[in-house]
C-alpha cells in the first residue's frame, strides 16, 4: 500500500513553494532541492496548476508560487486529486469477483479508506509549515529562513 | 493506493474457508470459485498457514480450513501481515528526502495509516460472514448453504 510517486512529489512541491513564499520558485530549483527528476516534476506542477494549487507566471520575473493560501490547501484534497487509483482492491476498480453482491469486505475497506482521508482532511499545508518546522525546512531546502519582524524598528 | 493482489486473495481465501466451514476446502476449489490462479493461491495459502490463519491437513480426507475461529481473525491483522509494503511514501521505506528531519507530512501520513488500520481492527472475519451474508456467500461460491437446525426435531 503506497501512494504514487506523483502524489509524493506533489506534496513535496507544495511544501517547497510554501516554505519559499513570498518569493517565487522554479521547477529546476524544486527538483534540485529534493534531488528528483525535473521532467517528472513538470507533469506534477502542470497538474497542480490545473487544480489551482500552483500559479505559474511566465516570462522574466516569472515563476511558481502557491495558487492559494497554505491554510486553504487541505492535504486530503491534494492526495485525492493526485492519486489516480483509489481502488484498494480489484473489485473497487470494476474487476469482477464472485462474491461482490454479498461482500462486506468492500464496506469495511471503504470505511477504512474514509478514515484515512478524514485524518488528511484535518490538516492543511500551513500545518506542515508551522513556524518552527518552516524555519527548519527553509534551511534544509537551501532557502533563506523568514526574517523575524523587528517590532521595535 | 492499492492493496496488493496477495492481500486481496488472502482475504478472499479466508472468506471462502469461513463460508465452507465446517467442511474442508481445497486450493483448486477456492481458485475455481473466484476464477483466480491456483499457482498464486498456493503462495497465499502457504503464508496464511505460517500466520496460523489456515490449517492444512494432508492426505486422504485432508484439506484446508481456518486455523482459528472466524471471530478471532481480525481483518487488520491479515492486511498488516500480507501487505509487504506499508511505506506510504519513499521516505518511509528508507529513501532519502532533503526535508526528512523537519517533515511533518510523515506524521500526518502515519496518523492517517493508523486510522485506516484502526477501522480494519474493529472487524473480524466473522463480521464478513454474518448469517445473512454467509448464506448469500455460500450460494455465490457454489457451496451448500448451512442447514438450519430444526429445534422441533
Amino acid at each position: 500500500m503506497r501512494l504514487t510517486c506523483f502524489t509524493d512529489y506533489a506534496l513535496r512541491t507544495l511544501i517547497y513553494l510554501g516554505t519559499a513564499e513570498p518569493r517565487q520558485s522554479s521547477i529546476a530549483e524544486v527538483a534540485r532541492a529534493y534531488g528528483i527528476s525535473e521532467n517528472h516534476l513538470v507533469k506534477v506542477v502542470h497538474q497542480l496548476g490545473r487544480l489551482g494549487l500552483v500559479r505559474t507566471t511566465r516570462g522574466r520575473g516569472g515563476g511558481l508560487r502557491l495558487g492559494k493560501a497554505a491554510a486553504e490547501i487541505r492535504i486530503g484534497e491534494v492526495v485525492r486529486a493526485t492519486e489516480e487509483d483509489l481502488a484498494l482492491v480489484q473489485c473497487f476498480a470494476g474487476g469482477s469477483c464472485a462474491i461482490t453482491p454479498a461482500c462486506r469486505l468492500r464496506n469495511v475497506l471503504g470505511e477504512a479508506l474514509a478514515a484515512f482521508f478524514a485524518v488528511l482532511d484535518r490538516y492543511t499545508l500551513a500545518d506542515l509549515l508551522e513556524p518552527h518546522a518552516g524555519r527548519d525546512l527553509a534551511g534544509l531546502l537551501g532557502l533563506e529562513p523568514p526574517q523575524p519582524v523587528d517590532a521595535s524598528a
